[in-house]
């Protein structure tokens, strides 16, 4: 059986790029546009076309250079910003006008100082007239994760029936836990009448550290779009990030899913976009950090050497990264000492490493982390005969 | 009804300290322990006393530093590293060994080259042997996230009958999802005889960004103790975050779980120990990131300065960090400009605001960010009538 598609929506550049202090110019914003493309990233979110001048600019740009990814532009449930965004995005191959307003309480009541028909009215009208510039026009509801899902469901009807393809289900505080975000998605699923009409995406923010898991219970529960930034970068904690949702489906194939992205690139993707926009991705960052696929400690090391899956579920080759690295530090075991003294050309014996390893303990807890260099020194100064490693 | 206490165990010491480049010396190691019983944890794994003399000492001197938390030493099921354990932990006021054996298939055949039954023996050897030196044993069963739950259960079972306190319950490899995560935890608080004995606690690793996700899961499930690093550090792609479990339990009142921990030292505990170890948090990284409570996009600092709780679920001061900030970027909004000039002295009419803005837009276009030093520039560069302003 053939795997059912879960369709990547890339944001780096409209949500990821919201980051206080990393905003693109145009130029890097090609460049990382054209690198989603080759990912395999099924839409690109350009930008928000209205904001300003130079992001109208770079999103006519993007949409005239992709090839293959479907380009949308966001815009909020007001006429202006439909006509600019769709302005924007008239070159595209595939354009995509990405529109909405906040539906729960708090954005009903503080934000726009209304009422649940009024907002209903207003995403249908702006629904309605996006659709008279593209074909493909997703609505987002904005806040969903705190609405009610019985007044979302009728929502999500309305706007359909108003020609939304995609509806957006944004967790847009981060609030949700994964049993009730993928519960939402299954009530739209199951109470929204022409649900088959629309995809359902999944759209989650980091703050409590679970945007990947809810976008994960969302897929499991029926939707098939997933909204995410490379390195999960964007406004506060964040975005849900690429590399990690593609992999978890990868991984899991019992879940049945996929997505087009080549996981192949996802490494190098992750070092263009953190140089570019200059934000720093954590060492221990799931997929991509740069420790991700680094082990130090002696009974992970034992482990890997003898067998790489003891210790590591992704072969680091999958997301592009060359090998898994073997650490040496004072937390380091006999097998990893071995193993790094025989990359530097030293076959030791079973009596020799005993006291290499001792002298090896000496100076690694004086030292971080032991290089090439440092394994020479420690052989050549630890007592033992020497005569067969000449 | 009071709530039910989630253990706050905390092994940034001990498995956070394994990150690749990081290793700390025992003053500094010290130093994080004092901020970690002021915290609030109720454990701190301290170290793995027999990998070398300087992590020994380190685990002793912890041990007698330490006044409130319970004080762990890690081990193999092997004798002389319980007899070392005991020998670093024996001053401390209340001390726990932490021993255990790899239970999944991987582990028995390719690390140990045992059988399952030979496992359940040197299992239970070693937990009745660490009795012999303190009362507090937690058992590891090393790679449960992908050990069979019928055979788990039999290991637990076992070293419960043993004496073991606590089980943890470790996905080593971060590979589960959280429904799996969570159906195990249920499995073995459902078949396990004697498991009101003990308390079972999750052990996640960020492989695929799930830790949280997962730990969340078993807690909701039975278990009743979380083993976390600060900032999530720790091997490969890292460990469960303390800051982010502890935040969850408290923004999810419904969940009726709580912690020990005073969440208003979170951020200043997340800067200490990112300093000691060198290394970097990412800006994005949940609730102590340096743009976790910052905006930049015009709705949503619009929707933050009409009311805090449009964006954000947690009050920035809960943990530790003075303030939300409204960063001026080319994607900010009027409301956002406004409120900043009224920042630094300028109070605009509407009409001065619209002008302000546009010449504000063509500076933030050009530059990433904007400072107050710019807002006095683009104010008095701007074609207004400032007379209201002098």
């Amino acid at each position: 059986m053939s795997k059912d598609k879960v369709q990547i929506f890339d944001t780096t550049l409209r949500d990821g790029e919201q980051v206080p202090g990393c905003k693109l110019d145009t130029k890097q914003k090609l460049v990382i546009a054209e690198r989603l493309d080759s990912l395999g990233v099924d839409v690109i979110e350009a930008g928000f076309p209205i904001s300003s001048p130079g992001d109208f600019k770079s999103v006519q740009e993007i949409a005239a250079l992709v090839n293959n990814a479907t380009v949308c532009g966001l815009t909020r449930s007001v006429k202006k910003d439909i006509e600019v965004a769709a302005e924007a995005i008239k070159g595209a191959k595939r354009p995509r006008i990405h529109t909405g307003i906040g539906t729960s309480e708090s954005h009903i009541k503080h934000k726009f100082k209304s009422t649940q028909e009024d907002i209903i009215e207003r995403a249908v009208a702006a629904v309605a007239y996006a659709k008279t510039f593209v074909e493909d026009v997703e609505f987002y509801a904005e806040d969903a994760g705190r609405t009610d899902n019985e007044y979302l469901a009728r929502v999500c009807e309305a706007v359909i029936k108003a020609g939304a393809t995609v509806l957006n289900i944004p967790d847009t505080t981060g609030y949700c836990l994964p049993e009730e975000y993928g519960t939402k998605i299954k009530y739209l699923k199951e109470n929204v009448t022409g649900i088959d009409k629309a995809i359902l995406s999944c759209h989650c923010h980091n703050d409590l550290g679970l945007a990947t898991a809810n976008s994960i219970a969302g897929v499991i529960n029926g939707a098939r779009q997933i909204e995410c930034t490379i390195n999960g970068i964007g406004e506060r904690a964040g975005n849900t990030s690429l590399e990690e949702v593609v992999m978890i489906l990868r991984q899991h194939p019992d879940l049945n899913l996929d997505t087009n992205i080549n996981s192949k690139l996802l490494y190098d993707t992750s070092l263009m976009v953190s140089d570019k926009m200059g934000m720093v991705v954590q060492p221990n960052k799931a997929i991509v950090g740069s420790n991700a696929f680094a082990h130090s400690s002696g009974i992970h090391q034992d482990g890997v050497i003898k067998n790489r899956e003891t210790y590591e579920i992704i072969d680091p080759k999958d997301v592009g990264v060359s090998e898994s690295s073997i650490v040496l530090t004072a937390r380091s075991g006999r097998a990893a000492l071995a193993y790094r003294a025989k990359n530097v050309g030293y076959e030791l014996t079973k009596l020799q490493l005993d006291a290499v390893y001792d002298n090896f303990l000496k100076f690694a807890d004086r030292k971080k982390e032991i290089v090439d260099a440092d394994i020479h020194e420690i052989i050549e100064t630890s007592q033992i005969d020497m005569s067969n490693l000449a």
